[in-house]
């Protein structure tokens, strides 16, 4: 059967919505073996799928695994899932200060692979914090404290962890309806009713140029409104970090100093239009711009922060280390890099300093590696700024010293003009 | 690694001559599993290979098994490959012919897969035929009697035998550079000097247009002369099955007609042409019109007969049943079917003649399969010829009464207008 499904694709003809779902459960109850999978998914790549095969590859995705429930919730549920960037802390604000400011959000996050962080690996940097958890506890905190994140279980979409670890080895990842079905799929099954994307592009992301980027945007979307979700994205650039801090425990850090309305311009602004964004989709302010208003309330007042504070209690975290955040895991050095050179700062390459975080432990190279909450980079200016000769460039949080290989990467990861 | 490698297939960069043996010799010994191996026999078939890539590909092939050396044999070796065809029994004449003329042939042949039959299932209907010997013994044959046909040996191209079984399922066969590769890497681990490609297109061929068989033709032939054979090459449509016997013991008996200058007058006809360019070839006459005079004589006076003879006995077959085929195996029934109509014959559709002999058991669908020597097809005439109602269209040898759908799509093999 799966081979002339093969053939079909191979050929650029279209597959039927049964002939996708048979394909998907018999792959599940491993009646397709995996070279042949591997085979039809290389056809995808080259042959591309139309959108109602897309919906289909979806579909089938969705009820390979449990899906969750949240019309038994009050109010209109909200999500948001960003393609991963570097030093994107972005689900540890957006959640609670959306929570805060009306809307309910149940958040389903990954954790981190290569260059990109995982906002679930930094969360596991607070000292008890619970990231796995039954579907029907996960809803408990949702009804009472209207923000939780927990981890993606692994009872969802089973078909798409199955896929993605193949995709992974078999050079067939960068697929635009293959991507957006494997978000989509997750973003549905995870049961909220609207969902923001944030789509990076830039040289760190899956998406290197801007048109790709809109491209999957508009994938996923379609998808979305497919499946009866209200649905909006957002296309950002990832050439620099989003904010000052790359690794767990210091973006922790971060997250909290914005959600006292004192966080790195650039994220903080993020943060808000997302939000915004989100409050304006699930009707709960009438324009963007009352939106953003209304997060700068919740920022000032320090609603955002008790409600992130109350999440994390819910989720059984020691709201000490929230309170506290001197209190976080902390590396043994701090080493103090300086620039060599007077001028603007062109570029700050995201994907080496990405790549350069992970080497000091603050990511893994294969997925179930451990990672060292306590390690990362604190830049201390953005693109743009100006920096004399002996401005302090960045601190660096190690575990060991650091060698000078390391150091000479960080340099040229720095380009000042 | 081989992740590297499908990436730059997938983007249509050549990979080098040491990435191609590395991957195959890792493939080989179980280091590359299938599923990443399938991915990239996918993006080969939408990229292709160049010709140095294919050259690679043949050599690794080759230098993943054993190697037949030719050289300590007095004179030209000769070999011919054709692509497969239905009622396609030409190397059972060919060989013996061109020994009888002078030449040395040592040939190794497959078996019978689908419609298609093979060399080494209908010489095994000559009870006693030996078609598995080792090397040694089966050189000691081609030095005594000058003509020696064996199964394709287990030994040989080891990777080529594992690549085949993987593209069978994943939808990867028809690709020029892969069947190119494949079969020449059979031939020249063969260890013939002179080798001709018999590439068939037609409805149930690989290679469905003529301009497909030439492509692939012209790749083998590069190849072949790439390790220093001597190569031609001619391209046969093979809409109509060649001769008139479809099936094994039908087409031994075909085939032994043919050797007493009795054949059909298409399949003499091509046996005499091909031999003639072998012998040509190997410089045994100094003109093809030469080589068709000397096969004329060859057969004329029982010397290609008696070669073939020869052979049989050498390799353990009872010659009193090459000497009265009658002998041969015999199916319980033999049907006539009559012509329902008057007029000319303007198609025998060779693909599903080849079928419809399949299913009476003279072929297998599956590897491994066993077959009934017995049975098949007799045709009684050729395209363009005339026939009235109530003709006899064909001789139907079969071990069961022929169902009556069986029946019906025989009718609807043959045209006639």
């Amino acid at each position: 059967m799966i081979i002339s499904l093969i053939e079909k694709k191979k050929h650029g003809q279209e597959l039927t919505w049964d002939e996708i779902h048979r394909m998907i459960d018999a792959y599940v109850q491993k009646q397709i073996p995996d070279y042949q999978m591997s085979a039809f998914l290389m056809a995808v790549w080259f042959q591309g799928m139309t959108m109602e095969e897309t919906f289909a590859l979806t579909d089938a995705m969705i009820h390979s695994g449990k899906v969750l429930d949240l019309h038994d919730l009050e109010g209109v549920s909200c999500d948001k899932h960003s393609t991963g960037g570097v030093g994107d802390k972005t689900s540890l604000v957006l959640v609670p200060l959306v929570a805060a400011c009306g809307g309910v959000v149940a958040k389903m996050s990954g954790r981190g692979l290569g260059h990109t962080g995982g906002t679930i690996d930094k969360l596991e940097s607070i000292p008890g914090f619970q990231t796995t958890m039954e579907p029907e506890c996960f809803k408990q905190i949702v009804k009472q404290v209207h923000a939780a994140i927990i981890g993606q279980s692994s009872d969802f979409v089973v078909a798409d962890q199955l896929l993605y670890a193949l995709r992974d080895v078999t050079g067939t990842i960068d697929s635009i309806p293959l991507i957006a079905s494997s978000i989509m799929s997750k973003k549905i099954a995870a049961g909220s009713d609207v969902i923001l994307l944030d789509v990076k592009y830039g040289e760190g992301a899956f998406m290197k140029t801007k048109e790709e980027a809109v491209k999957l945007a508009e994938c996923m979307c379609q998808i979305g409104k497919r499946f009866n979700r209200k649905m909006q994205s957002v296309i950002s650039n990832m050439n620099e970090p989003l904010g000052l801090a790359i690794g767990n425990a210091l973006e922790v850090k971060e997250a909290i100093e914005t959600l006292h309305g004192k966080g790195p311009k650039d994220f903080q602004t993020l943060c808000q239009e997302e939000a915004a964004i989100l409050l304006h989709m699930a009707d709960l302010v009438s324009s963007k711009e009352e939106g953003i208003e209304k997060t700068r309330v919740a920022l000032e007042n320090d609603q955002a922060f008790f409600k992130f504070l109350e999440m994390v209690t819910a989720q059984g975290g020691d709201a000490s280390f929230v309170l506290d955040p001197s209190r976080l895991p902390k590396a043994a050095y701090v080493t103090d890099l300086y620039s060599k050179k007077t001028g603007t700062i062109s570029t700050l390459h995201a994907l080496s300093l990405g790549l350069l975080a992970m080497e000091l432990g603050a990511g893994r190279k294969k997925k179930g590696e451990a990672i060292d909450p306590s390690v990362g980079i604190v830049l201390t200016h953005k693109q743009g700024e100006y920096v004399d000769e002996d401005t302090c460039l960045a601190h660096i949080h190690s575990n060991h010293i650091l060698d000078d290989k390391w150091i000479q990467k960080f340099y040229e990861s720095i380009e000042i003009k």
